[in-house]
């Protein structure tokens, strides 16, 4: 649609710069079953790899495109465990490096209280991910990649703060488009000002701005409080993006062009595993989109599709589905008419 | 026996300082089964506490002493789970405070690769309890104890390093006997020097040392290289210890009295499950035996016995049995031709 | 002339935000002379006021200008030495807080080795300045000033960055115009690339950007290496910068401005004590000349006097000059025969 | 005597182990007088070497003992001053190595508000001294020492903390005689029970500890509070302690030793220009008085005097008497009444 213009000479279609995690959830399988109960209680997991940037790793590449992730990983088994399963999927791992400190690998524990409620419990203290450093950044790499996606979590802490910086000042030079998706996590920030600061920073370089309303009011906290959607997407479309896209959960979302063109979607209706995951899912779908040239409002149907098939599961990386059967739950849903999205100006 | 005075008027048996954790074993049960395999490829896992000093505790109690605990957990459901499971087991959990700065409980993740291969994959970075600090260590606390128990895990950084230095002052002033548990982890010590720096000034000032053949060298790598087992209790006899217990795996141990005597006894033959948990159930016995007045032969017996069933077992703190299962054990062991302790010297 | 258009009806004419320090300096008074020698082998030294961002303020102060500061300073003698010196000067120190985890006040020693051989040995670890934090920005204040200065100096280290960061999107928010000296000291920076990154994030929100050749390659590292003056002055004007000033020290310094003209000076030719203090001298002659509305080669021409005057004296604070003696330097300097800036494009 | 005996074929009479720093004084000499004021108001500034340890050092050198030193100072030109000072004094430089993560010299800027009233203003946050560490302390150079010095502030922090907690192992190893000079600075210690177990921990390895009552007090914190000299004596004697040196300022001293004996000595009154480096003046004087096999007594009497010389000197390192400054003090004061030491009991 000539709205993002990507080089089809590069080799990778996205690269993915963030954390790389591991999901411990509850067990829900067919040989042990934790139902919905507090954390505290679960005696039964399973490990998954997690980490929204990698789970959109792992979600694009099982749509088709070819991904490779700018990342750092713990030296030991569980390191091993992320690195194999990205290579069996087929993610680029040539610079995703291992931590040299001792710092472990991002850990998250998932609670599933009931349908409605759920909550994490994270391991972000001395963590691999955040040792991420300018060293580890190049501009040959960002220079292969049609996109570059990178992950706002990556901004809660030096050095991978500074590796954000620099990998979008990258972006720039090597003329590659940004998706900034904000990817707010409470955890290791130390301050509400930090938040705003970082994430204008980069959102003011990005092409595409992704989030949750609540996202965008972190990251214009200092610019100008209490912003509606048309008023986040007018300010951004003033810098450098060319894209808004603002979430509201299972209200649905909307996407405001630089055209001055808006599109919303509304979620597709889901029996909720948890309350997480669907980003992941989103991100991947509206990526793929993107990529497929498809107009605005069918990225977004797709995105959304992805989104709900997630958050009935019971993991996110695992559960990502491919590309049929993303198509598949569309069709299904829309004979039981859950609507397209729709040209809202 | 007499070497060793408990001051029966104290309303705690023995107070135990050090970490309280959580263990993440590969699932072993009647619903899933991770045979031996690599770590990273293990899926399912059930959670235990864990941590020597609080797998020792729940020991004794299940023996029926009565203890106490002074240590440091995760403000979070993690936090509640130990805390919770301590209560349930009797456990006096008055001196277990909250970590403050968001620090997360330690996590110990276990490999069982074969009966004779097992690792840990420890999370000890910004962990709850190594927070502990000298103002969570209280005279009157410690003054209730006929017995402090110290794990030397607990040396390895401050601010709980001085929390440790300062609970072995008020031991001694309030004339408290203290074991020192050297269980020594890889993981946080900074330098090898620092290691031997911290060893040697606690157990200077210990009633009782425990510890491996490898963790006694550590403690006196800047004393005297290379000393044998009579060396090593020879040297902190002439400081303030009257036992010292010295650990072969499964070649057994061997406890050195300042009076001069000696007894050594082998390990009780097993199928081991993993390669670790023998300590603590070592230590729970041994230290149940003091109580009782038993002789030093029937201490070392009770807890080789302990250390042995523990071995063999899928987790370290569940599967801590009764003082019947433990006589039990020995009794069978007997029948097939296990011997007891001998007096050496 | 409308390139900078200042708020008039607001309090106060400048506001800088960075550090204030000590500097020590070679004794040379009537009582005492340390003749030009290496540091160590000094024996009596000066005290004075010292910090780019202090010196210019007190600079600006005496030419008559309405000075305030936001800055972090010692809770101890040296920080009530630097803030009575402020108020005798009469620059208000409302904001001016005190660091409250015993961080001493920054030091510069420096050495005065000839004429053309000066060095700086600083103390800048665990420095009251850094720990200035976005608790210590307020709108209110900003947007009290016509002007904010912020030296790069301060974009070093945490908090001081952030606070930095928060300053400038406060000084967007109030309709601030911001003038960026990059303030260039190799100390507290960890990383070439962190220099890049952060510099080059302050200079896009900066009205007017001042700094040397050296610093502006340091700012452009990321961007695209080895521009000219040209090319950088293009550069930033496309951001949001209105004017460029670039330095060549003895050989001068050039003005570009956002409507394509610009302006370059020679310096005027004195015999030199330091090789520092010129720059303080530079930036309080050239706001001056903003605030007059003058052209921009007479900014230019004032403001490189004063940087003349400033290298010749023995410190950088006392010797600051009022209107009359920057005047009076000026047209003896004229009289034998230094040129004044001319018009270049 | 017999009390401490030393090892004569040892090529170095003591080896010094602590803090050498810059100090900073009022400039008092014939070129400038800064009278006595606030430190803030003080303008011209003297510069010496300085810090207790590295003051002893310079002071039994001066009597003619031969002194070594393990200590860690700053890479640039300050750490040059000092260790070109100390050579130039005939001191064994060989151990005092160069810090390498940009950490500067300690400094003490002393204020002399009268002849009563002096404070001082210390840069002891990153400072060299402080990183001295494990690497840094060799056994064989303690075992060229007939006596090891260490001065208590170097177990404010980590790694010299550990540092000299290694070297007390060393010099019982290698049988070197370990004297422990208490030095307290409030500076950098975190925790007042930390002062406890740390004091507490070297003085149990000492054969002299010397210090003021207010020192011993903070040592003996956590053992037993406000015992008297004679119970703080007896109380270290049956640990390691031969000698314990008590000092109450300006009303003199007392030596307990663990034969029973004590001494004790007036101060010899003098008018002070500065309330401190009078103890690295007892220092000095002492051990070079035990190095004469000089009766305790005599000792004392030495120590004492140069302690007097050096209150009423306006610096602590280059005021240091020479012995025959020393004997010209003691006998003009015995013509002026001053009594001698005297056996207690």
């Amino acid at each position: 649609m000539g709205l993002i213009s990507f080089d089809h000479t590069r080799p990778l279609d996205v690269v993915f710069l963030g954390r790389i995690a591991i999901d411990f959830n509850p067990a829900y399988s067919e040989l042990v079953q934790e139902e919905f109960k507090p954390l505290k209680d679960v005696h039964y997991f399973e490990k998954f790899v997690g980490g929204s940037p990698a789970n959109m790793a792992v979600g694009v590449t099982r749509h088709g495109l070819r991904a490779g992730f700018i990342g750092k990983v713990s030296d030991d088994q569980f390191g091993d465990f992320v690195i194999e399963y990205f290579e069996r999927e087929g993610i680029d791992t040539s610079e995703v490096t291992r931590s040299i400190g001792g710092e472990n690998l991002g850990l998250t524990f998932t609670e599933m209280r009931s349908s409605t409620e759920s909550s994490l419990l994270m391991y972000r203290n001395g963590i691999a991910d955040l040792q991420l450093s300018v060293d580890d950044v190049h501009e040959t790499y960002i220079a292969q990649a049609k996109l570059l996606v990178i992950s706002g979590t990556a901004l809660a802490e030096s050095p991978s703060r500074e590796a954000v910086l620099k990998a979008a000042l990258l972006a720039r030079k090597t003329n590659t488009p940004l998706l900034f998706d904000i990817d707010y996590r409470a955890y290791t920030w130390k301050h509400t000002d930090d938040i705003a600061i970082y994430y204008a920073a980069l959102a003011r370089q990005a092409d595409i701005i992704m989030g949750s309303r609540e996202e965008f009011d972190l990251a214009e906290a200092l610019i100008c409080s209490g912003m509606t959607d048309e008023e986040s997407a007018c300010y951004w479309h003033k810098h450098h993006a060319r894209i808004v896209l603002i979430k509201h959960g299972m209200k649905g979302s909307s996407a405001f062009l630089s055209s001055g063109d808006s599109y919303s979607i509304q979620a597709f209706p889901v029996k909720a595993r948890k309350g997480f995951g669907g980003g992941d899912g989103y991100g991947a779908g509206f990526i793929y989109g993107l990529f497929q040239d498809w107009s605005i409002a069918r990225c977004l149907e797709f995105g959304s599709a992805e989104a709900s098939m997630m958050v009935r599961a019971n993991n996110c990386s695992d559960a990502l589905p491919n590309l049929e059967a993303v198509e598949e739950f569309i069709t299904e849903a829309k004979v039981h008419g859950n609507r397209s999205a729709e040209r809202v100006s």
